[in-house]
């Protein structure tokens, strides 16, 4: 059996943002039964740390293997399926890239970019910051839509690199930087997965009200 | 044939800490023979970025096969030798979930905090903001303190994940802040690797003076 953990409640701006949706969305695209531990964002369990050394969620349980990062728990469940890894190696190793692409070269701008408009939306500093993030934000989803071109999909057809992106893509959500940059219609076609809305409806679902 | 890209020059901050220092480590490790492409930061070739989506080194090439993203690049190396990836399937998935751990639980804040010292060391928001950034990578090296406890290395003996958190560490050596944490000993630890001294004299060796 498997295990996901995520939080009980989070604020608004983040609710569908949290990184379980990206578990969640995979275990429904290949369609593995999964349990969902929900824990508190200000109580976690005292020894959660030994599962998760960041102290986050998601982390992961399989037949005792625990893992942790999404990006990891991702790349193990795609192996899984070949509805998210090419079974070519060569195409595999790429889908790799992008994941990797996902969260170390998109994701830490568009994380900057919440931690201004979220975090510290007062504070002097960050409305100075602000241009300096989203001149960064545009250069990084600029180079994205170039590389995706016409296709619909980063590699040949849908796989765990465009799921990662479109979940890092979502961080912008509150902006049009990501309708500027073009890559609105590659979004929504992620989005548009009938596991995508299983696993949002899923994340949603487990919140109680705040 | 391995080909990796590298920058012929960089700023002496960055010297020592570019990507492809992490690929060179990896393929001196399990003792495959590369040759490294010098790239200008400046005016990079026209086509790169069919190459790397994000114009950035290091990219890869072996066979044909085309990769990008170091944290890729290194799990693509880490396959082929049990010397950086455990041949037990649960302890390959831990070391690859220490891999994302450096590039996406630790790195980005460490990012930050040379964003904040080299490229805007005299905003005031970047003075401002600064206190926020160290915070958040004690948080975050804090962590991986009480993660690594007593032992050498992350999991059993040295892997890709040491690898990659090793160079990511290394990014905040215009500070105390690893040493605080206690991290000191275990960075020295993977330093002292031939393999990570023969990529560091390659990487160095390869700047033209500026």
């Amino acid at each position: 059996m498997i295990t996901v953990t995520a939080y009980d409640w989070v604020p608004p701006f983040a609710q569908g943002l949290v990184r379980d949706l990206r578990i969640r969305w995979a275990l429904e695209e290949v369609g593995m039964p999964y349990r969902v531990e929900l824990i508190s964002i200000r109580r976690k369990p005292a020894d959660y740390r030994q599962w998760q050394p960041f102290g986050q969620a998601p982390a992961y349980e399989e037949d005792g293997l625990r893992l942790f990062e999404s990006g990891s728990i991702l790349l193990h469940i795609a192996e899984k399926s070949a509805i998210l890894a090419p079974q070519d190696g060569a195409a595999r190793a790429r889908m790799i890239s992008w994941v990797f692409a996902a969260v170390n070269s998109v994701e830490p701008s568009l994380q900057n970019l919440a931690e201004v408009d979220f975090f510290h939306p007062e504070k002097d500093w960050a409305k100075a910051r602000r241009p300096v993030v989203v001149e960064s934000v545009k250069r990084r989803l600029g180079a994205l839509a170039d590389a995706l071109g016409e296709r619909d999909y980063l590699e040949g057809g849908f796989t765990a690199g465009d799921l990662m992106m479109a979940t890092v893509l979502r961080i912008a959500r509150h902006t049009d930087l990501v309708e500027e940059a073009g890559l609105g219609d590659y979004l929504r076609r992620c989005e548009a997965r009938p596991a995508f809305e299983k696993a949002l409806a899923g994340q949603m679902g487990d919140f109680k009200a705040g």
